[in-house]
C-alpha cells in the first residue's frame, strides 16, 4: 500500500507519541519534514525548532524485539534556500584555539533545485562564496526508545535518532530495533550536504520532501542501528566519546557476522581486522556517531 | 642524489640516535624495513621484535621549526608471507563482549606476490579462509621527537609515529614538524593490507621495500604531521581518545588552511561544515590517530 | 507545613507525570523509597525494577529559570537487608583483565539498623564475609528534564538523575535548575553503602525513610546541580566520559564562584588552582558524575 | 647509609642517563630539588625549565621485575617564593566558556616559611589577595621508562612521571615497578600546594629539601605505582581520557588485593563496590593521574 501523508504536527522527541498514520510492511509512504529550524517548504515556521520529526509512523504488528527496516527511497530538498551555523564548535578544536574561532551565527544558503547545489555568500567570511553539491541525507531517523521515554532531537541512542550520518541517503535501508507497540517510526532533520562530523552543528539545513518502504522483521536480535547500501553492510553505535560509540558499532558488526553471514568472532576477527573501514557521523551533539562497515564484496555468497 | 641502503640496525623508539645516512632535500632513497615482529625480508629474525625502525636519516639542513616533507615513491611487500593477531582487542568492543573475543594469537599468511594478495587458512576460525588483496602501507613514519625524547614505536604523537593510516601508501607526500637537527627521519611496520584502526593490532606485517623522496621546507609552522594525496589535503592528529585525537587534526587542518589556502576561521568553517571527511588511522595503540581531509576539488585555484 | 506521604505508584523516569504530592517552598516532606530493584520497606515488590522513583513532588510557583534547593533533613535504612551486585563492571577495568572478572550475579547483605551496619557473607567470595558501615545516601534525586523528556533512572544530567554521588546524604542541600512547572521532583536509589564509582553498579541496595524540604528560589541560572554540606560548595557534572563531567562540574563552580562569592574567573582560577578538591560519583551509567568542590574556610564572609 | 647530595645537574626527561648517585636498599638520601620553572633555593635559574629533575638515582642490584619502594621522609620548601600560572586551563571548562577565562600568566606568591603558608597579591584578579596553608608534594616521582625510552617531565606512565597527586606528601611510601637496572629514580617539580586536577598547570611551584628511604624488593610484579599511607592502600593509574587512568588504576588494586591480601576477585569486587574510594592526581598533561584507595581499617589482619 501506499500513503501520501503531510504532517500537520512535529514532535521534538523520540518518544511514544499518539502516531500520526498507521500502516503495515511492506508500505511506501510519501512525507515531508521541516528543517532543524521548525522551517517548512514555503520557508514558514512550521514547527517548533531543534530538529522537528515527522512521525511517529505506527507500524502495525511491530512489537518489542522485532526489527523495522526502512528502505529510503527519495530524499528531495524542495525549497530555493537552506540554512547553516557559521563556525566549528569549541569543542571540536584543540582548548588553545577556541578563542580563534568565528562567532555562531545563522546563515543562509541559496539552493538551486535544478542544478542540485547550494551557496554560500557570505561578506564575513574569507572566501566570501562557497558552493556545494547536494548529498541529501537525514540527520534524524529512529523509533520510540525503551521503556516510556521521550528523549530530545539533539542527541541519540540504540533507537537512532540524531545521528547525523551522511550515508543515510536515499537507496539505502536502515534497521532499528523495535522498542515499543508499533516501533512509532521518525524522520527529520533533513541537510542539503553535510561534512563528516557536523562539526559546525548544522548540515545545509533544509526542508525535504521523503518517501520509504517499511519492512518488519520479527524476532531478530539487533541492538544498534543497521545498514544496507549497495556496496557496504554497516552498524551503527551512538555515544561519548567517540571511543564508545566505536565500541558499540564495531561489536554490533561482529555480531551480525557472527548470526548472519557465518562467522565466528575469531573469523570475524581475521576479517575486520583487514578490511574493516569506520566512518564517523556527529561529533558535535551529546551523543556521538560512529559506523563501522564492511565491503559486500568481502562477504560469503 | 640517490640512494640505495640497506640497514643492519634498526630502533625501537623513535629518539635522536646516531643517523645510520646522510641525506639532503630532494635526494632519493631506496630501502628496506623488517616487519613488526623483527623478520626481514628472508623471513629471519634481523631486529628485535615491536616495530623496529629502519633509521634515522639525517636530512642536511634540518633544524628545529623546518618542515620535513616526504614523498613516498614505493612501499612493496618483498617475501611470501606475513603476519596478523588473531583477535580484536578487547577496548575496542564493549565491556560485555569481551568475553567472547578469541584468543589472541599470531597467525600466519600466505603472501603471492605476483596476483598481490595475502591469503590466510585457519582451521580454528569460521570461515577458515580469506584472501584480501594488497595495499600496501607503512605504519610506522616519522622523525625524531621533541627535547631529546626517546618514545616507543607502540605509540605517536605530533613527531608522526606508529599512526597505521591506510593512506601512507605510495604515491602520497606527507609532511612532518622538525624537532631535532637532520630531522632524523624513520620508517617501518609495513602492512601488506590493514582495516581502518587496526583493531587486531596488527596489520599484515610483513617486510617491504620502500623507496622515498625527501624535500626540506624551512621555516614552516606545522603542528601536526600533514599529507598531501592526489585527491586531499589531510592533517593528522595522534591523542587519546579518538575524541581529542580529532581535535588536534580539525584544528591543524584549519590552520592549513588559513596559512596556505586563503582561508579565515569563518570562511574555513563554512568548508569543513559541509565538506569535511574523517578517517580513523589506529584505535589499538596508547595513541590514536585521526585524519581530517578535504578534497581538492573545494579549494581555490 | 509538614506532608508524610507513603508513595502508591513509582516512576522509572525523570520526566513530567502527574504529581503525586503539591507541595510549597518552606515544606517538610516524610516519605520512603523503594530499592533499586523494587522492593519495599516489607521486602516485596512494590515497584518496577529499575531504580523506581517516589514522585513527582509539585512545588507550587516553581517555574523554568528557578532553583529548586532541596534539603535532606534524613536518609534512613527502613529493613533488615539489602542487595549488591557480586562483580565489578568490565568497562571500569582494562580490557585484558575483563576475563579474571567474576560472573555478576545479585547477592544479600544483612542489615543490621541497631548497630548501622551491614553484612555480606557469600561462599563464593574471598573472603566470605565482609561487613560495612551504614553510610546512607540516595543514588537518585532531580527534577523532571527540559522539554518535555522523560529520561530513564539509569542516567543523569542538568537534571540531576541517578548520580550515585556518596555525598548526598543527611544533613546538606542538593539544588536543580527548575525545567518544567512544580519542578517536579523525585527521589530513590537508596544506598545503605556505597564506594566511589558504584563500580560494581550498586551500593548496598535498600529501602529508605526520607524526609526534605524544598525552598524555591526565583530566577536563579544554576546550569548544574549545586551541593552546600557544613564544610563545602559542591558543583556537579554529569556526562561521559569523565573528563566532560568533570568539564561542566568545574565550570559550574566557577560561574557559582563569580555570581555568588565575589570572584572573577581570574580570582577563582587561582583558588581552584590551589584549593580544588574532585570527588567521582558514579562511572557505571551511560553518564558519570563528578563533584568540583571548594571547602568553605576559603570563601569569604 | 645515608647521602646528602646537593644536584649540579637536571633533566627534563624520564629516561636512562648516567647516575647522578649510587644507593642501595634501606639508604637514605637528603637532597633537593629544583621548582617547575628551574628556579633554585636562591630563586635563580639553576635547571632548564620544565620540570626539572633530580636524578637518577642508581639502586643497587634493582633490577626489571622488582619493586623499587620509596619512603618519603620530608619535602620542605626552602625559599621565600613560590610561582603559579593565573588561568584555569581551556580542556578543563565546558567550550563555550573557555572566552571567559582569563589569560595564562606566571603569577609569584610570598611564602611564609614559619608559618607555612603562602599568599598571592594580584591586582588583577578579584579578589586580589589569596592565602593557602602549605601542602607540600613532588609532582614528579618515578623511574627509568621501559625499553630505553626517554620521555619529556611533562607526562606520565607505568613508570610514575608527572603525576601532580597530592597524596604525594612526607610520610607515606610509593612504589614503581623496575625497568631498568639500578631504577633509575628521579624527583622534581616540588608543590607547596595543588588543588586536585592541576587545573592551572601548577602547584604553588617552589624549591624543596627532599628526603627519602629506598627499599628494593625483588621479583614483585606490580604493573603502576603504589602507595601506602598510615591510612590507606593506593593504585596510581596514568592516562587519557581519566577513564582510563581510573580503569589502569582499579585494575591494579583489585591485582595488589589479589595478590597480598587474600581476596579473589569476587570479594575484591566486594570490598570496592562498597568502599573504595578515588582521588584525582592531575587532568593537565597529556597523561592525567586517578588514584584507586581502600581504606587499611577495612582489609585483614
Amino acid at each position: 500500500m501506499e500513503h501520501t501523508f503531510e504532517p500537520a504536527t512535529y514532535h521534538n522527541n523520540f518518544g511514544s507519541y499518539d502516531p500520526i498514520l498507521r500502516i503495515s510492511s511492506g508500505d511506501l509512504v510519501r512525507t515531508s519534514t521541516a528543517d532543524a529550524f521548525g522551517n517548512g517548504r514555503e520557508g514558514d515556521l512550521v514547527a517548533k525548532p531543534g530538529n522537528p520529526l515527522t512521525g511517529p509512523f505506527f507500524v502495525e504488528d511491530a512489537e518489542p524485539g522485532d526489527e523495522l527496516v526502512v528502505l529510503i527511497e527519495a530524499i528531495v530538498p524542495n525549497r530555493d534556500h537552506g540554512y547553516t551555523m557559521s563556525g566549528v564548535a569549541p569543542h571540536i578544536v584543540d582548548g588553545d584555539f577556541v578563542n580563534e574561532l568565528p562567532t555562531r551565527s545563522k546563515v543562509r544558503w541559496a539552493v538551486d533545485l535544478s542544478s542540485g547545489t547550494a551557496t554560500l555568500n557570505d561578506e564575513l567570511a574569507e572566501p566570501t562564496t562557497l558552493t556545494v553539491a547536494f548529498a541529501p541525507m537525514l540527520g534524524c531517523i529512529g523509533v520510540a526508545p525503551p521503556a516510556g521515554q521521550a528523549i530530545s532531537t539533539a542527541t541519540s541512542g540504540r533507537y537512532g535518532g540524531n545521528m547525523d550520518y551522511r550515508a543515510v541517503t536515499a537507496g539505502v535501508s536502515i534497521s532499528f530495533p523495535v522498542f515499543a507497540p508499533g516501533a512509532l517510526f521518525f524522520v527529520g532533520d533533513g541537510h542539503a550536504a553535510q561534512g563528516d562530523g557536523e562539526i559546525v552543528g548544522t548540515g545545509i539545513e533544509i526542508s525535504m520532501d521523503v518517501s520509504f518502504r517499511v519492512e518488519l522483521r520479527k524476532n531478530v536480535e539487533l541492538r544498534w542501528p543497521r545498514m544496507n547500501t549497495e556496496t557496504h553492510i554497516i552498524a551503527l553505535g551512538n555515544a561519548r566519546p567517540v571511543d564508545q560509540a566505536l565500541q558499540h558499532a564495531t561489536t554490533e558488526l561482529i555480531r551480525w557476522l557472527c548470526t548472519d553471514y557465518g562467522y565466528d568472532t575469531r573469523g570475524a576477527s581475521h576479517l575486520l581486522g583487514q578490511a574493516l573501514e569506520y566512518d564517523i557521523g556527529n561529533v558535535f551533539d551529546p551523543a556521538y556517531t560512529v559506523a563501522a562497515k564492511i565491503a559486500k564484496n568481502h562477504l560469503p555468497g
